[in-house]
Order: C-alpha cells, then sequence, then structure tokens
C-alpha cells in the first residue's frame, strides 16, 4: 500500500537573468517573492506552490511562476528535486524544481512593486526553507553546463556583440575577463559566425553582430 | 492549504553494468524485477517502492535497490522526476529516478534467480508504467554526459586497457569502433595515463594497464 499520504507534493522555478551587479560586473540575478504565511513567514522564497494532482508538474510551475511574478519564460527545465526530510518544519515536502534563463527584456516584465525583489544570486539574505541551498545547486550546474552557446543564446537572443558575450562568461563565472584575451580565444571558435551585421543605434565604430552555428 | 493528498510519491532506480550483448558488441545492461501486484502485474519494472515519510529519496531508492536485486552501488545519482497525470492507471504518482553504473563483478552480486532479470537497455520488452520512457531518457543522458573518463571510471574501476575503454564507448554510443583508430585518438589525451603496469594472466603479450589523471 501507499506509504506516501504524509508526503506533500510542491514546485518551485528559479530564474536567472543577466543584469549589471555590483562595480558594474554583470551578474546573474534571481527573482523572489515574500512569503505570506507560515512557516517562514516574510522572508523571501522561490516562486512555487503547492501541485494540484491533476496538473503537470512543469505547468504547476510556469503557472506559479506567472501568477507571483508575471514572467513567462518560453521554457521550463528540471532542475533537481529537492525533498530532504527536515527541510519543512511542518511536516514533508518534496519540491520539484524547474529553471530558466531568460533575457533581460523578459525580465523586465517581472511585475514591478514589493511582490517580487531581485537579487545577485551569489549574493542572498537568508532565504525561506532550503531556498539558498537551491540557488547554490542551479549556480553549480550552470557553471558545468557545457554549452555555453546556449546559455549565451538563452540570455541574448539570437546575435550578439563579443562584448555582450563576454558579459555571459563574465556573469557565470562570478569574475571578470581580460577582454582581448577573450575576443582572441572567440575569434577561433568555429562555431561563432560574423553575420556581417553590426549593433545599431551605436554611429562611432559600431560593433559587429555574431551568432552561433546551429 | 496542500493540494497533494491525492498525490503517492515512490522512488526508482536504474541500473547500467557493462556486460556482452549480441554479436559480442558490449552492451548496456539494465536490471528489472516482475511487477508482483496491479497495476502491470508480471510486467518487468525498474527496481523501486514508495517512499516512506520519515526516510530520504536516496535511502529509500538505495534500500529497494537492494531489497529487490541485491545490489548495493556506492552511490545513486538523482536522474530525473516523472510525474505526468496519467503515468499510472491507480491515480498521480510520482517517481524520483535515481541511477548508477556499476562494475561488472558488482552487477554478479545481484540475486540470482527469476526475481531479477538484466535486459540490453536498448532492447527491452514492454515494461510497466513509463518505465520505458525513463531508461530511454537514462541513455540520452549517458551518451551526452561530456565525462567518459567518470564513465569508463565507473564501469572498469581504477585501470584498464586500451580495449576496456573502447568496450565502454561502443557499449554507451550502441555500435562499433575501429580499434586502430580508437587507440590512436586516445594516445592523443592528455588525461590518459600509462601506469606502467600490464593486464595480470596474460602470458604473451599483455596488455598494458591506463588509467585517467585525477
Amino acid at each position: 500500500m501507499p506509504a506516501s499520504p504524509e508526503i506533500q507534493m510542491a514546485v518551485s522555478t528559479i530564474i536567472f537573468a543577466l543584469r549589471p551587479g555590483p562595480q558594474d560586473l554583470p551578474s546573474l540575478w534571481t527573482p523572489f517573492v515574500p512569503r505570506t504565511r507560515e512557516p517562514h513567514l516574510n522572508k523571501w522564497a522561490l516562486p512555487g506552490g503547492w501541485l494540484p494532482p491533476h496538473e503537470e508538474l512543469e505547468d504547476a510551475a510556469a503557472r506559479t511562476l506567472a501568477e507571483t511574478t508575471g514572467l513567462h519564460p518560453s521554457y521550463l527545465e528540471q532542475l533537481y528535486t529537492f525533498g530532504k526530510v527536515d527541510r519543512s518544519p511542518t511536516g514533508r515536502v518534496i519540491s520539484v524544481v524547474y529553471w530558466a534563463l531568460v533575457r533581460a527584456d523578459e525580465a523586465l516584465k517581472a511585475i514591478p512593486g514589493e511582490n517580487v525583489q531581485w537579487f545577485p544570486a551569489d549574493h542572498l539574505p537568508e532565504l525561506a526553507f532550503d531556498h539558498n541551498d537551491i540557488v547554490k545547486y542551479a549556480l553549480e550546474r550552470l557553471r558545468t553546463k557545457v554549452e555555453y552557446s546556449e546559455i549565451a543564446h538563452s540570455f541574448l537572443g539570437e546575435t550578439f556583440t563579443i562584448a555582450q558575450l563576454r558579459s555571459v562568461h563574465e556573469a557565470v563565472l562570478g569574475h571578470k575577463l581580460d577582454a582581448a584575451n577573450f575576443r582572441r580565444s572567440v575569434a577561433t571558435s568555429p562555431d561563432l559566425i560574423d553575420t556581417g551585421e553590426v549593433l545599431a543605434g551605436t554611429p562611432h565604430r559600431p560593433p559587429k553582430l555574431f551568432r552561433f552555428q546551429r
């Protein structure tokens, strides 16, 4: 017989966006919402909620994210399931966590006001439950993702300048890179294609736009 | 209020071992156990069971694996959580799936007899629930794992011959590789270290043993 009626299922979502951070270093920012009930009342938490029995996991993650933040990423990926016996003081809660990387313009669609607050992912306050651990795990996964082209595409869109691409690498790594060295190293990448176009709105020596080979 | 009392939580585990397969091609094999109750009575299923409210996810996966197969891999990794609304005919069941790669000698410790049966992972019968999809997903993840050194280490242990290493690549890819080409391509890998030792028990031209750089 099933032994789990005492277990509650939840979903949470972690969004990363690229925005200027402290000392103008591009950083990864993540939106949080305040807890409106106990436990952890008023602490910041990842957007999420309970899983209704008839809703798919990813649909529940997308819906609770939209309801609390106004964000609608085109696609959510399952990150990990957090289920430690003691992670919630009110009984066993297992949370399936989804994540997405969004472009800065998409991030701006988040509901303004006090219900959503963005924090730099590596400078967080004390969050509700084990949410600090969840963000830490997500950052680690992001840093070991091999496909930087995929990460850059998510944050920047189809085309980008070399400086924009460098800012993605800097944000994920968490430190500055030498601009000349970076330019040299990507120039030799066979996956990077010069589109022949330049960045609009930059009259003097406008930077070239590149894209990744499909 | 929590909306999930009607949701049941389960764990399952998928084990891959390297064994000779059809036409002597090294293959990935996976153990299954027969369903002893409805739904899907008598069909083959991944080892697993219900999650007790006070047991950690990974502990429950390891325990149910050991109880049904006798296997005790040194470590289980969380693979993915499968939770489609209609994946079980008896109500919502969410299954957190763990996986491990084991060496052939470890695989032999599985309980012999009719309660465990190993199948080649890419030639499976119709399994219970969505377990065919789960194995397919695991194979895909294995094939896109970048760290072949890690996969080889799990299957072969600390040291191995070039032929053994090739058999790992062949099993994961699912097709034969040219022996001379493979030897040439790995010979240039800076991560592969000649141990100076040779395979024991092979009197004539015993093959050299290699290991991966840490």
